[in-house]
């Protein structure tokens, strides 16, 4: 079981600015943990982790998880609200998606209240800091357990 | 660590009708796998569960909780689109809230995409079908022990 | 063949008001007349009738239709334009639904130009006076002899 | 009593395409039923029928009955969501006026959900195939009789 | 100089229903108004008239005014506010237009507040009852001797 | 004269939570105070106070009122902006009704800016904190005195 | 018959700058023409003229003719759009007024199709150059006439 | 204890038109009750009075007050709903204001609903005829009393 | 293969006006063109021409060409953006439509961004001057080969 | 004359996935079309292909056309609805461009109805299959040649 | 090069209160910063200041400007999103006009994002403290020099 | 004092088409321009320039920024519209940002008046041509020092 992690724009620079804010966790922590956290689950299940502030390149790696992932968890970042081309590229795989954010988005700005890629997930989890992530890994691993 | 679920509108007539679309886990079925769910999570788990039709119904339990409950992991139902009330409790008791849906939300009805509840909830977790309910029992206690 | 009448809120103070401009009809005379009406049509028919102010009781009251009503026939009152719990009850229940309205309720304010109700009914009547219920009675009857 | 039916645009296909879904009744059996349904209630009542594409002649139609007819059931077809013409020719005679659709409107597209006409009717009855015209015949005779 | 008045639909009922409220000139006591009228301005004003309830008859009518008159005054009546097609003609002819308007639309409905024939027109009159051709027609005619 | 106050979802929470913020007057602090209030303006002044977190029961109390009361105060909570069926009870009972809000709700979000109860009301008072009940209950008596 | 010519803001500057495309005409040439046109229709109109670029001037001007005009005929300018001091002063006056303006405000940007003062004037002139004053001097003159 | 009242646009008109619709009292009728009024709660109380149908007069009288008054009643009028002028002036001075209405705004037209000037109030009172002023004068002493 | 070719209202005036700027073809010259291309393409597809200012009339030869065409080219003119009654016709005769248009609406005024046509047709194509025509026939053409 | 074709994002999948549904040409297949239809026009045209699912790229790619490229046939996919960017670089490029579309945009979801690039196109073409390239290679062609 | 600053209402109040977070500047302590700024760019610069809480008399001063100066700079204040008078007044003069707002007035509510002065502007510089003042100088002498 | 200058799509293509209109000054003559300026305002100053047609690119040169300069001045053109990457990117570093448009934005489409990265730059200059450039130099200079 192939699990694609996305981190769209600007997670790469989780943990570097503010810590006392934002926690000092970066994104290379946050795979680890979630390396961990799949490895206690199913030993089975190999996580492949991906990050890019580019709109054109997320979207060829989600045609690229087409032929060799089961599932993607995607933090699509600032493309949740403006990517109808990221949506697409989910579209034509038809590859299961779930969407993480780490932030409560729905108690920010109202620009951040529609996503594109909500309708075409699975299914989605906001709010939870990092432990978005741990729970979208579950989500995942139990939607194509079910299939 | 007590744990309210709130189950609002229709949801006591999950699985009465149409099992092959939407399965023949009724909500006592439900509730039992969260009972199983959160001793297999820590044995000093209490879960309670409460289901109401009524708006002021969970209004009130929602007050009941300031001094009896730990969190509430809460699938509002319709009443997600609707209840400035609801929020308001919420608010006032200022208990950590986790929502949940079964259905994925953003794939349905214009309606259906504004909820009053995720503003003042800690984060949201919608389309997993019954899982929603596990995955925000994990998100409540990882919440609730963070703190 | 047995049908239910729900008369949402406020229906319980027809007649008790203004009677030169409402009519002296009260709610009970509007049942009576029904009950005539229907044996006009068919000894088979059993009407039962039903009022509420409480959006979650007439929820309740829809459910207890699944297992005990061939139709319904709603005057869902002011809950016609807020209420999607009465919506999602119709939905999940599957009965078949008249939705009738004493006045016409396009000539009125333009919030009660929405109707949460209708795209989940069979058909609607609106603006026959108490004449609209007698209509209501034939069009259900009728639709589910056709059926 | 003198009671005119307007069948506005494409009414005149009914029945022409696809029996399987929209049945096998033309417009002209339609009309049929309803000069039996008339008869049956009161052989004073005398229908007449009338349909066209155009709203120009639909408008000179109502204007027409001014002085010819003591009530009008009409189905608008596709000009009730943009004719103002037809509603002021309705305002300017001042005869009452039943609309009446086949098909529930409000389960269809958004531009369906606004009728010109409704506002300038005695009511509205939808959704319940052909027999809406016959609802509609009860409602109008009713509604004269009542004055 | 040929001035075309086009009265659009439902004005040849002016007259003819509630003479307390809407006087008691039909729509030829008008235009024998507007004849003397013109002839008091100058004698070389030929007017001609035009009425329909048919957006199409209109529409051609414009057209034909291309070769044979040199200014319109028109009362569009409800197609004012849907008539994309005769703002076209005015358009594609280019002859100038006065716009006349009876009541002052400005006091109705919010629907009558958008005009399709406003920008397309010279100018617009509306609100002084059966004087407001008096004034279309000297305001065309003064607007053509100024060119 | 007896006034009814009626306390919407909510206010039985009143001085429970963080009193710093929000005083520590309870909502039977509330009452006594108005209570002695209404003593030292006229002892013929008889004050009722009900409190719900139900939109139905609130219903039924405001025509309960309509052979009882001269007047009601209602602070309606949540129910202010979403509740159709409150502003029903109060068009159909037609008793002079003052509604009262402790915060300044123009203060606050989007969707509480809109009230379906102040158009039924013979005014508003909102923002004074718990003095705007003391300010209702002169505001009705002074209304109901000059009537 | 006294009749006040209201010049609202910028009007004052009429003439001044791009006589090619404006004309030559200032206001106090149009203030000439409007009374040699006064005179020539009769005798008994007493024409007066004021001209302001503040909105609080121009209502005080109303409340002024209250007791010293029988009819106003205004250009309101840019406040046409903004101002709805000028609309309470003309409603609570009840002067008869006629709203004019030089340019066809109806080609003109969005902002300017909404006019606050048109749904409590006689009429409205839009589009014919300085013409426009003329004819609403003939309108309100015929008006005033007619009551 | 400084308060100054001050009265908007057309204010000044208070009583002189319709008296059997209006009432008979004056704005200056006004103002001596309110003088009464306040010598009846408090000796110390110094109520100033201003009326303007300047938009820019009231800006400086409200920073005049800045260094005179210790509160503020405004009858904004027509501005309440277009003036952002008078928003700033109430920011910039920090002063406490209660907004006052005479009629219910809120059962008026749409553009009356919204009101520039409440989100900056201590809190708003509308719809209690003159007495709104004489609440309005408890309201803003009970608010400086109590800070 | 029989194609019917419909030009809504004023396409008949194609070519009269203004040669420098649309050219200097008539509506004659573009159907004497599609025949000649029509020809160049297959000897066996028939072309046949209709224009119409009526939206009645349109609506009426799209029913006559259910059992007289395979397939329908059409430029609706102005009624794109208003009528819903063709809508319907393409809707109940299940014709194949090509929309054709010759200028580029999406270059002009808001109202004209949206059709009711579009929805219903295979395809739009617009903008190619009278060259939309023939690629309106080759798209048509291919599409019947195709199915 | 040398065309561009430029493929926007996701169209590199093409016919990659469920073949009974989308066809089985890919985009070379597509391009190869376009080869042998260009050649069967006219031997001097010259198409070059390009497809990139970044906007940057895009953008670039259009700026290099200035110099190398006398026209563009763009399907811009999902950077339709959302790029500005390449609306600038068609803008100030200059380039003729032909907008195509494989599926009829106008019967998908809300918003893929506004274009960015149609306004700033030559003409658009949509809803023809992989036809809709054939036929906008033969519009540019026809357009350059008409140049 | 006589340039004329513009300060509109409520900015005579700078400076007076928090000075801590307005600072200590007076409009004076800027009107003299901007003199020694205008001289140390050149000599030959007149700067003029004007400051007027009343819209009208900033109209009539812009107006005044048409024959004494060059170039304008305004702050607009409140009158920026509420005043279509002003932007006439800038329209008709077409003096060049640089707008400056001395906060970012895009970081605040909604309707300051509104400006109806910014398009009849040469350009616009808004938050930038006091210094937005002086960069507004140096762009409207570079742009006078430019021409 | 590290200054990096950020030039966004299409940016690169200035002064390559169209002199007489757009100027013949390429973006490196601008670039030069402001290597001069800078020196002449201050030895210390060093610029370093950037350009970008890609949106990630932007968002990463930006996170780059964090640790190397000490302001930005950024012309995001047509990302400033779209792009809530950029805007995160912005928010995340916290370094700050000027914004500068070379044409006055707000006079162009309606879709070019809404700036995602407005409200999170220090200030906004826009409409001066090239020289906005200098201004925004100018800007953050004086900002970077009053800190």
């Amino acid at each position: 079981m192939k699990i694609l992690f996305i981190h769209g724009p600007n997670l790469n620079f989780l943990g570097k600015r503010e810590p006392e804010i934002y926690g000092t966790d970066t994104l290379s922590d946050v795979n680890s943990m979630l390396l961990k956290e799949a490895a206690s689950i199913d030993k089975g299940i190999e996580p492949e982790f991906f990050q890019s502030n580019s709109e054109g390149e997320i979207v060829t790696k989600i045609q690229d998880a087409f032929e060799n992932h089961n599932g993607i968890v995607i933090n699509p970042g600032a493309y949740t609200h403006t990517s109808i081309a990221i949506r697409d590229a989910i579209l034509s795989t038809a590859i299961p998606v779930v969407e993480v954010h780490i932030s409560n988005v729905f108690k920010r700005e109202e620009f951040r209240q529609k996503s594109f890629i909500s309708p075409v997930s699975v299914g989605v989890i906001s709010g939870f800091g990092i432990n978005s992530y741990t729970l979208g890994l579950k989500a995942i691993v139990d939607f194509l357990k079910d299939k």
